[in-house]
């Protein structure tokens, strides 16, 4: 039978436009054109939405890649996905992550459980689905999709789920209400009730109502950015405004994959929870001496970890007083504190770290997701 | 005999005017006028020069300390030593840490170390001396006088010395050089090349002068800001224009001492060292299960935290690039990683921590100072 | 008969808390605990909703004023108006200045127009009314009220309405939502979709509405921060959370009045618009040579200018693109370019200038406000 | 004989990397592989040394630059000299200004002055040299060669001369003192005691010992960045630390030349000068209507205008205290108002201003120096 066979590399970059690392795996047949699947990577730069470093980095990551794989710039889109997070403030290395899949003939898949990803393109989404549950509805129909792509049955087995979904511009407002349609928000920013935030919250409801996470009953167009106790554990979500589909990447364990790695996930309960951090790495299967992490074992085996560093909507952690919510600076800030949250506990500091907004259903109130992948052998 | 007993008392302030928690300490009969010795906090604001809030604090304490003093604000310094450090950026909660000392007679002092303090003025410092041999040969003198009037004799006994020195103003530069003398720097800022550093890192090499740390010959003009090998592990040190004097305040433990709490210390071995955070805790006598603080421990006896954040001199943390030093915001998010760093073990947001400059003769190349106080009994 | 005598006086301060310029105004007899009606000012500090320099001057001139009109603090806001505007980035002098007014008798006033001031407060404003009609009709009528204390009848006299009103916090929504009302927005800050910014602009369509600037039947819920076509060319507004009533001051000329001053405005096109701040100083009176007012008549007579500077909606400037609304510092920098394009025509940075909002009905799509009190005599 | 023909040619840009404009000049003709001398512009981004949306700005000008005169990219530098002032905050439009030079046979060249332009590169400077005599000494020399290849002998007719020095670099900075040499500062920054300002200062002063704007005896090392009376009213410089040699582009006005263009310049006398911006339009030629340019006469002529924005040394302008030396964005807010001042004047945002740093030898203490070019025929 045929089982997937995944792998991951991370290469930190020197530069935006840094591509000697993906080079060198290509060079050494690490990464081929036809087992890339997805970039995932943290560039630096501003981290704002028209920060050139992440600009720079996609159109020279997208122009490698085309070369690599020997197709028009255009069409990588279809072949690999990306997701770039720009910002690395504080202690995040800039770098990104190869992720191949090939699938492999096994005669007798082991029962061990092992990395498998999947795919999967959304429905288009009209600007008045933005933030509201048509968003919802068809990111989780991509989702469960990705699922199946990946091989994937028990929402226990997905560990992260990546998602990008179209945001709203001046001019799909425009459209939209020219059609007699309204929109969620005619703020475009990240802010409280900005458009962004109501794309990427709607994008993690969806992964949830997918997952089992949160019931459809539950949902309606009202609790986006209000019922904050509805969340997804794996969804980590971006949007822009650009884009009319949604995309959708599973990570999870499959039995019988041939994969050399393994993936786990925990959620940290508030913006300064090590042990929230420590527990995905134990969930991907890290080594631990007393209640801390084997060095060693983390040295020789950690691939890599997701984190999202949504900064919390209140003031309070365990019961004192921050005032980051009233920083003019907090989204930056927000984020390298979430950098700082991950590589205290891994050691390193080429963490996939994104966030700064303020609150999310991607994670529970005031804490956030960590995944961590892990090699088996 | 008579032998000390010193407390510290810990409160958050919700304004930078808040001064509510201090007087419930004094109605509670915690401070009184006779007792109080020092106030050390971090202050809600920019952390910059111009911080408004934290002068408006300085005023604030100022007066409130006069009123329980029954002296006028003028004569405050002399009874009262401030460390007011500026801005509060993450997760870095505005407080105030009271210290009270008193001298009590005990027949027969128990051999066990508890917190002393001492305090000394030093010799006044002229502008030619800031940043040179001057500053750090009178505040070697001043960590004397302080020790002694803690009652410490044994460098090794000294956990913790906050040191406030003059710096340079434009004034004070016209000055020494109306007079034929040169100054270390033109530069005002606490920029690599700025005179505040030079002052601060001056001040650290004076305690590391009177400790032992660093010999007299290892020590020149020429070393200050150079030499990063040459530093202090228990020197916390600031510097502002407007003052003539240093003053020093010395945190040990001393046997006989009939305060309740005990004080230790240790140092990061670099930004991203949460094992040096955890002993520091240890140092100070807080119970570790397997390798973590014991939790209850941490909430029943930990009283504070007082710990640097200065920034890395290179661009490598563990041989991993980081972009923290082109940040322009790199003084601010330096600071808020160290709130995170100490944070993220304590699991408290109320610690003291000052930083955000980059390199300095507090700590090792890359690591920074953790000091803390814990209750004994 | 009674007419009312107004007048101005401005002085520089030299930290949030220096009130020794009124002091001096006091000393000289210019101003009185029986005439000072109104404090308005620049403060130095971070511009931000935290900004703790315009809060220390808010509590420093209160308290001063308090002791100046021997009445407690709290009764301070029932005898004079503040309005202190945070944030003095670039070439904005911090600076207070004092309104006074007294009623004198005149035998036979003169036909000439000259400065009055009248004041109002509004019915309360609850949660539900604000950036909605509610607030529109509330300012409407205490513009009216206003103008009426102040002796102006005709609209074309009134030149400036400055407007303080309640926003939106946290509690406030609460109490309107637990009462099965709806708030015009979550987002309690100055951003596109804030509720302070529909607050300012509710403000400003009353204004509006009240001088027939705009008709009644154009206004609705929904032109709020939507039809920009709709402003008053007059009305500087500003909100708080904390307020539970608006406050109007009108200033206006009128016959009969025996002030020594007379004020003037007009609005700028467009953000780079010198001609309008010139216009401003013509319609005040400032002698003109060629196309530029005199600058000897400037620095005798010039009393003070009043701007507005909020940055425009759209990215483009006479038909060329700039990108101050990707910039993440657009309110800080907004701000400061409002200031240049004061001082670089009055030849002085002690003005009043406000702003670093995105659009607004405070002046025409693009252009702002500026209004000029000048010394007649 | 042989004279100059010089065009400019003004171009927006939409992105970092848009060459679509310069692509439409080639297309029309307008700049030729042989003529184009210098590309001179303004990029959007952080304006910080880390501003990728100028180095992104710099490859993509320097690839397109590559295929249009078909040589590799590594020869661009040898045939067009760049000059890219990152960061457009406020009201300054990212643009790019191609400059064209052509020999062209005269019979009778007339009388009238017109613009040249000439270019030199300096002797290698040694990291020794830098912000000392050698920097000063090799700046002249070159901008001697660049006046003689300008076809420029007298001092009067030089407008505008931009300089491009090496500054320091770790890197290099070990080399000097490997070799036993001082450096002029350990400060990489353009701060007031940094090697980026030291660099640029120096460049600043070899111009004005060139041109005889600063007498031989005048200098010393000891006077750079001190003597701020020793200045040039027309040197624009920058620094980069991975320079090896210096570049000076010459513009002036030369007898016989057939550009189209003259070129005039004048100096703001403090920070808000917009009388200093017009003394340098009417130096160019441009048309006055009473003390204001003609704006049909500037929109029909005015090509191009070249601004410094150095912000004062002090805090007092015409008297007033402000606080833009406490802003920790001065950097940037003080770029921005100089893009401010001179847009209120031309009416345009597509101005080159570059500055931000404190305090400069280009140009008067306090102010700056101004360049328009102006269309003649």
């Amino acid at each position: 039978m045929k089982t997937q066979r995944v792998d991951m590399f991370v290469s930190p970059m020197g530069t935006p436009s840094d591509v000697s690392g993906l080079q060198k795996l290509a060079d050494a047949g690490k990464i081929r054109p036809d087992t890339l699947v997805a970039l995932v990577g943290k560039t630096e730069g501003t981290g704002q939405h028209d920060d050139w470093g992440r600009v720079w980095a996609d159109v020279a990551l997208r122009e490698w890649t085309a070369k690599f794989l020997s197709i028009p710039v255009a069409d990588v889109a279809q072949r690999v996905i990306f997701v770039l997070s720009g910002g690395c403030p504080g202690v995040i290395t800039p770098h990104i992550a190869a992720v191949t899949r090939e699938m492999v003939e096994v005669d007798q898949p082991s029962d061990e459980k092992r990395l498998v990803v999947g795919r999967a393109g959304s429905e288009p989404m009209a600007p008045e689905d933005v933030g509201r549950m048509g968003q919802i509805h068809k990111v989780a129909e991509a989702t469960r999709r990705a699922m199946h792509d990946a091989g994937l049955t028990d929402p226990k087995d997905v560990h992260l789920v990546m998602v990008k979904v179209p945001g709203l511009t001046v001019a799909s407002i425009r459209d939209a209400e020219s059609r007699g349609e309204t929109v969620v928000s005619h703020d475009l920013t990240f802010g409280p009730e900005g458009a962004g935030s109501y794309a990427n919250d709607a994008a993690a409801l969806g992964v949830a109502l997918a997952l089992g996470e949160v019931k459809e009953s539950a949902l309606s167009d009202g609790v986006v950015r209000r019922k904050w106790e509805l969340y997804s554990e794996v969804a980590m979500t971006s949007s822009g405004g650009e884009k009319r589909h949604g995309e959708v990447v599973v990570f999870g364990n499959a039995a019988g994959a041939q994969s050399p790695l393994r993936i786990g996930h925990a959620v940290t309960q508030d913006f300064i929870d090590a042990q929230g951090v420590r527990n995905a790495l134990q969930s991907a299967g890290i080594h631990f001496n007393g209640g801390l992490p084997d060095e060693k074992d983390m040295a020789d085996r950690l691939v890599h970890v997701f984190a999202k560093s949504v900064i919390p909507g209140s003031d309070q952690v365990r019961g004192q007083r921050i005032t980051l919510l009233d920083d003019v600076d907090a989204y930056q800030i927000g984020k390298a504190l979430g950098g700082m949250l991950i590589a205290s506990v891994t050691g390193r500091t080429t963490n996939y770290v994104s966030g700064g907004e303020r609150n999310s259903h991607q994670g529970p109130p005031g804490g956030n997701i960590v995944a961590a992948v892990v090699r088996v052998t």
